[in-house]
């Protein structure tokens, strides 16, 4: 493996696209100009980097991504700060935890210069789409498929690990406003010596029935609890969940079944740094509905890339509804979404050393 | 929805394939010359049917199945018989089981008998393809991926359903002998309430790493337990599994993990048919051991699709190994593995109506 960026192919693309309004970007529908490709076969390793424009994949219908799910991704983003930078967040987190996934569903691993090189060089080619308009960013997808066309239940020889990016508007266009959780009693989102803990595709599509059947009823997400009692807490959504109960913040503790949220981190770490105690614990759901019941549960919200805070106004576990904060958004949600997107953007200093620049030679 | 198979569209390849020799086809390696196509996007329903030469999928790369996995899959075989019929084995209960993995995994729900007469014309045109020597058969994957190229976490508005066939060898080369499994004592396949039932990608996918640890350790497949106390049997690797002790067959009850196997539920039926006692239970891993030490489990084997029956030789629980019927192919397995491979193929009739000819108009 090489971590030589020059190595990196550039095609460029001659019929760019028209940028859509900043005003209008939505999440995940407008994608740049280009795209960054890799191959990877048993015996030859990754190979032929190359950024080339936005197309299509083409690949046999046998693939075995399609069958047999060996597929790994990633989410984060780039920031254009008011003096015209370009910033990400902590992205060598992202394919840190990208070669934790890789491990866990037998696919090979990603040397992270490497990537880092290749997402770089892909910003600097695309950087007229990073938008900056307020509560916008530049959404970056990177993944991994398995394209081996072979039917046999085994992990794939050959794989394409793909970066695309697509301008986002605000996660919730309205703002930072408490949504409603249904809690899930019946389906499972995962159990340790599961998946749980891999960003992989299964994760997600078994768990659109439950949220499909929570938004017919009004909820915008769903928490989601243990496998093996339904009883603790794991996550909510897509998302690593915080409660505030007398003075202390509470979330899961990593128990093998949770996703480890790169934004959950950095609240935990901003907390301990503006000397708020948090406790990364089991959390049992009668355990939070008492805090709930007796006035000590001050706030809640979720934590995660595409929306960063999403406060919990109320939640639903059972027919019993729980009034979080009087349902509106609490200070310290405030707090954190207010500091931790200033950070991403450059508007807040970072003490943490968080951001990263990305270079644009001969801008 | 039609079911009016004139609607079927065929586009005939102009450059068919040189077929490989039927004694070196292994599985699922080789693909006919043409597949079966159709779309669906929300409002217009599964629309186009069509049977094409086989050839590359052409997707976003942001299409869903990508990222979120929606994804599900069947298998099932075609047989030429010593009289030159084609025959099916059950193909209406896939469709079946295929509508209900959709339903777990928020995707469309296929008419069934536009689904059949897809097949019917999608086989009738590769019938070159089906292979005749002995133990060979054509493998039939029908499949739907989710297309819509967005980012956010929702059930895709597009798909596509796919039908793509192999002409497989026999699944394992060296005939039906016992295998050695290693039973899992940390991973977990699925748990209720989880996607196991559901035959999706993602199931797969996450069952490669404790596979590959049991190849390295000179086993064949992997015995799962249960994801909530690891205690109860499930299923060993992608095939239910059946114990003959003290003269009654069991095997694990469909508690909401399990795949509802059709191998599974003919082999059931096959043994009442022969007034053998059969069990549907919980079926706890140490229940089986202790039948092990004191003698009174006779026969082991899995059962599946891809190799119909497979027996089981020697298992590895924790280091603590058990060896099945001396190591050696049990009498009632084989019977069970002759009768059944005997009705698919037509030499053995059929009391159960299992078997649907394909007819194939101006052969």
């Amino acid at each position: 493996m090489t971590t030589n960026s020059s190595l990196i192919s550039i095609q460029r693309s001659t019929d760019t696209k028209k940028k859509p309004p900043q005003d209008q970007l939505g999440f995940g529908i407008y994608y740049t100009d280009h795209m960054f490709v890799m191959d990877y076969s048993v015996g030859q390793g990754w190979h032929d980097p190359r950024i080339i424009p936005y197309q299509p994949l083409v690949l046999d219908p046998a693939a075995k991504v399609f069958h047999y799910g060996q597929t790994i991704f990633e989410g984060l983003k780039a920031y254009k700060t008011a003096d015209d930078r370009i910033q990400l967040f902590r992205p060598r987190d992202n394919f840190q935890r990208m070669n934790r996934s890789n491990d866990r569903m037998s696919v090979p691993e990603l040397d992270i210069d490497m990537a880092m090189a290749a997402l770089e060089q892909l910003i600097a080619v695309d950087r007229e789409w990073i938008p900056s308009l307020e509560g916008t960013s530049l959404y970056i997808r990177p993944f991994v498929i398995a394209t081996q066309p072979t039917l046999g239940v085994a992990p794939s020889e050959h794989y394409q690990f793909i970066i695309i990016m697509s301008p986002v508007g605000a996660y919730y266009p309205e703002g930072i406003n408490p949504v409603k959780i249904h809690v899930e009693s019946d389906y499972v989102r995962a159990v340790p010596g599961g998946s749980g803990e891999a960003k992989t595709a299964g994760n997600y599509a078994s768990a659109l029935k439950s949220q499909q059947a929570a938004k017919e009823q009004g909820y915008t997400q769903v928490l989601w609890l243990d496998g093996k009692q339904h009883k603790y807490i794991e996550e909510v959504g897509s998302m690593n969940v915080f409660f505030k109960i007398g003075g202390t913040v509470y979330t899961p503790a990593l128990t093998g079944s949770i996703l480890h949220g790169i934004t959950r981190d950095s609240v935990i770490r901003l907390l301990k740094h503006w000397g708020i105690p948090v406790e990364e614990r089991m959390l049992a759901i009668d355990e939070l509905y008492e805090a709930g019941r007796n006035g000590t549960l001050e706030e809640a919200f979720g934590t995660g890339t595409a929306a960063v805070i999403s406060p919990i106004g109320e939640m639903n576990w059972n027919g019993e509804k729980l009034i979080i904060g009087e349902g509106k958004t609490g200070q310290l949600s405030k707090s954190v979404y207010d500091t931790l997107t200033g950070i991403q953007t450059g508007a807040v200093a970072d003490p943490f050393g968080w951001t990263q620049q990305v270079e644009v030679i001969g801008k």
